[in-house]
């Protein structure tokens, strides 16, 4: 719920201002901005209202520290602060240590505690927790530089989305920054790390595995 | 927070459009609309970062009550979806009891949430939590009232906002339908009943009486 909020408000004219998502119009498009504005709104709000609720776990500990870690991630430390240094970036184009920052933020965070819940959920142990947290801050990045590498690739049809967006924009990426071949070289040295932080689980982390080629070797 | 938030998405131009809030320009024209959608995201989210806090409450199960009625009070039930009937209004004006359902969700629901936050935080009984429900559910109504009435005859200077917008939208408010004086007679009808249900406190519902009053009476 929040991705998909984060999503409607990110579409709106004022912010990426895109007409195409998963190859149909956005909300905006399709209803109009005071709906969409609302729609994201709802869904933020929602996603609390899912963690906060006994369905989700029988120990209220356990539902108020997902609330708290939604939130830190989401919030102005987390998704929300990433997006308005990603608008900022517009008016002066930031270097890798930057633009890291501003993704780990933006999409790295959401990332992270969508592999914490799990551990929050399950009552794993600090190390199993702590190592989830790095799995997916290595993931979240390396699926930041595939987005990059495909926006500057892919066509329009087969990502669902427009692309060559960042480049019409002037933004720092890190294709940009470091050209294809580096970039992919990155992606595929964060995903080979990623998946070494999960040594400590046996088979039951082989989804994770998995997840880290399909992030690294997607085509959209 | 939450109410800061609202304020915030409810003045950007594809919403009320509002350029002066508190005697101040309003957040999207001191910055910019993309920075005032994600101040009101940082807001919103912020507001269950605090109640999931363990400094607001040392019982982890008041911590997520309160996460779930406000996410109730300020989501699609609430205030969203009253925002959203309010704007589907301006293409077919609403009658008394529409207006009355529209604006029990957009403002009385968080005014009511704020006063039920009292009782959750304070353990209180479940007729003391009833009690202060029903008070500000009368209340919130007296209060949306009051506000038609003051947008109907105020200036802008005195109440720090534009005036007669609703006049010029076209809008079915409490005024329009029932006229200023019946409006007057039954904010002050409400009034009284919120005061009535605080029957069951001594005087420690004092500082509520006074709210009441003080709404009812407000100039600005």
């Amino acid at each position: 719920m929040v991705h998909c909020y984060s999503l409607i408000h990110d579409d709106l004219p004022a912010m990426d201002n895109d007409d195409l998502r998963r190859g149909l119009p956005t909300c905006h498009v399709k209803f109009d901005e005071a709906t969409a504005i609302l729609a994201g709104d709802a869904l933020l709000t929602r996603a609390f209202e899912v963690l906060g609720d006994p369905a989700t776990h029988t120990d209220p500990r356990v539902r108020s520290d997902l609330v708290c870690t939604l939130a830190r991630a989401a919030g102005a430390d987390g998704m929300v602060g990433g997006q308005m240094l990603d608008l900022l970036a517009a008016e002066t184009p930031l270097e890798i240590a930057e633009i890291t920052r501003m993704q780990r933020m933006k999409t790295g965070a959401l990332i992270a505690f969508s592999c914490e819940a799990g551990a929050l959920l399950g009552k794993a142990s600090d190390s199993a927790r702590h190592a989830l947290h790095a799995y997916a801050h290595d993931l979240g990045l390396a699926f930041q530089i595939v987005d990059d590498i495909l926006d500057a690739e892919g066509n329009d049809e087969e990502m669902g989305k427009r692309t060559h967006k960042d480049q019409g924009a002037g933004k720092a990426t890190f294709v940009s920054v470091l050209g294809i071949d580096r970039a992919r070289a990155q992606s595929d040295m964060l995903a080979k790390q990623a998946v070494q932080h999960l040594d400590i689980f046996n088979e039951t982390a082989e989804p994770l595995r998995a997840l880290t080629s399909f992030v690294v070797n997607r085509r959209h």
